[in-house]
């Protein structure tokens, strides 16, 4: 989307340099800073640093980190290196191993004169999927305003809450739960967005506030605490959050808080929707409150925030006495009950296991 | 309560040094700072400027600052010139009036040699009642407690979430949300407390985890947005908060966020009380959604955080782009049925007209 007027994607390959370009996200909302990625250390380090994050957008990069190492070196022995090295930085992402997994499979059969050339076409459709992908959830999330703008007065502005950053930062372009917002601003909807600043690691504030600005969507900043409040005052006509890993039976596993606003949302009869790649259901899970672990972090993240200093620099404060633990869990399902419906590419469902199934019958048993 | 096993109040007057001494609460949780106040002017920065905050503590301030310019000129003029100087700090707290008009209607009849001596002695009196008060609500929490530990194995430890800083920072002593923590710590019920940060202004973090960590009690701080997650997973046993205002029809105002969490709280089947001393009610309003308006407070205080740098200076961090507005809510408002019990002086009631009524009869109409 765009940047101060300009369109960016997350990750691309730069036909001027011959290199793969990506906005280091580590210094945003503060610096916009745009690196080359030369070598397959560099798309290591990017990925295991977290100057790249979100499941689709590690995916791409990791693809594109194989296709510039067959460039340098396209033996079998530098391709499963690569696969290890790779794989290594961030273990628990399934998209990684995926993209690591397709590429090595597409690319071992192949004599090594072709396997550069290849994998650099196959990294771009790679990305040109997620776009597309997110271009459809958009597309279908789309339909989900206008129905609302259909019962306000004409020009009214649709108010929409969303949580963490699920947003073009996190994949190729576009998002997930903010493609419909863009899509709902280009078509000309007036949108607004509460932007939950997402603690602790204030995803919110750092990258969604900072996609709102740089595309110049209006929206506010809000503490976590303040959805409830506004959803009870009449200020939120729909929330719409991303999600990490959805059930076959239609929970929602997503950023920690996301249950508290869904909660919110069914008290007030104020639509609740998760935009979601169908890549993300997990078809091996039904209950997610009972079934899937939910990672516990560090507890620095709780108790120090990271932010700019009066001089410009960046620094974390610690925001508690000396000697108060933490606790620190990442993640929280949102039952199935509390959700209105999830916008997929191929449409929008009921949260339930014949919603999903109806939309995915190749996948649901 | 305790700091650093020495008990202190948050307001007292001093034998030795013949002044009132305050805990400035600005530098906490960082600094603990005591300082005195000498003249009618130092009372009123230390209002103004929030070294003290908490409704009963502004009036317990405000009672020694009139018993102090007394001791300076007991004047007819004095006083009323003390009541309007005094009044003028936070013109909206209602017990900073009620302290005012209380000490002047008390000292207007009388000679001016006999006010300096009995303002003292009322101001004294005025926070031994807020003690007291506030004891009374931490035995009648501490039964409700007592109730949870016997549904356990002996030994077992009682999880309590709370919100914001309703402790005795906020009081002269003991607190209220906290009061009945305290009880149980010190009748040696093992509880752990679940401390919200409470952002914006991050009370839990700052206050209540050095209360804490003052007094010894296990705790663990959390973001706001994880309490619902720990109570899916059963690892709240009870939320306690304080208010601001409760209606006669029991619904609660309370720090933003206070709402999100009894719902969850409501979700779980777990207990939900609202500990307050019987003032904060507010006989004249029923429906608390519909009728109490809330503080919309400054941007600054969402996009900026403030905390301790690593050289142990503190500082504020932008946590934001550079051009996103915030909304501030600073307050919601809990409905009734998401309410268990109201924990009072005189007892625990049901959250509801009747409840109210028959604990407080000489006020309900």
């Amino acid at each position: 989307m765009k940047v101060d007027g300009k369109h960016f994607r997350s990750i691309w390959f730069d036909d001027d340099s011959g290199t793969v370009k990506i906005i280091e996200q580590r210094w945003l909302p503060h610096e916009f800073r745009v690196v080359e990625l030369i070598k397959r250390e560099d798309f290591a380090t990017a990925i295991r640093d977290m100057w790249v994050r979100g499941a689709p957008l590690i995916g791409a990069t990791a693809a594109y980190g194989v296709a510039v190492q067959m460039s340098i070196d396209p033996s079998d022995a530098s391709l499963d290196e690569t696969w290890q090295v790779l794989h290594e930085t961030r273990p628990t992402a399934i998209n990684l191993r995926w993209a690591l997994n397709h590429m090595r499979e597409l690319l071992k059969p192949l004599p090594e004169s072709e396997r550069a050339s290849i994998a650099m076409r196959r990294a771009a459709e790679i990305c040109n999927e997620d776009v597309e992908c997110n271009r459809q959830i958009g597309l279908n999330g789309l339909e989900l305003i206008r129905e609302i703008a259909a019962k306000k007065k004409p020009g009214e502005t649709i108010k929409i809450l969303t949580h963490c950053n699920a947003g073009w930062l996190a994949t190729v372009d576009w998002g997930t739960a903010t493609s419909p917002i863009y899509h709902a601003a280009e078509a000309g909807i007036p949108v607004h967005v509460w932007v939950d600043e997402t603690r602790p690691r204030n995803q919110g504030a750092q990258l969604t506030a900072w996609e709102m600005v740089g595309h110049g969507v209006s929206h506010q900043l809000i503490v976590d605490n303040a959805g409830g409040h506004l959803m009870q005052h009449g200020e939120v006509d729909m929330v719409i959050v991303g999600t990490d890993r959805t059930t076959a039976h239609g929970d929602v596993c997503n950023k920690i808080g996301t249950y508290l606003k869904a909660l919110a949302a069914f008290d007030n009869n104020i639509p609740f929707y998760v935009a979601l790649p169908s890549p993300t259901i997990d078809w091996t899970v039904k209950d997610g409150v009972a079934e899937i672990p939910i990672e516990e972090r560090e507890d620095a993240e709780v108790t120090k925030v990271w932010g700019k200093l009066e001089d410009g620099s960046v620094a974390s404060v610690q925001i508690c006495p000396d000697g108060s633990p933490a606790g620190n869990p990442a993640f929280d399902v949102t039952p199935r009950r509390l959700v209105t419906g999830l916008i997929t590419e191929r449409g929008v469902c009921k949260a339930s296991p014949e919603g999903l199934a109806a939309l995915f019958p190749e996948f649901a048993k």
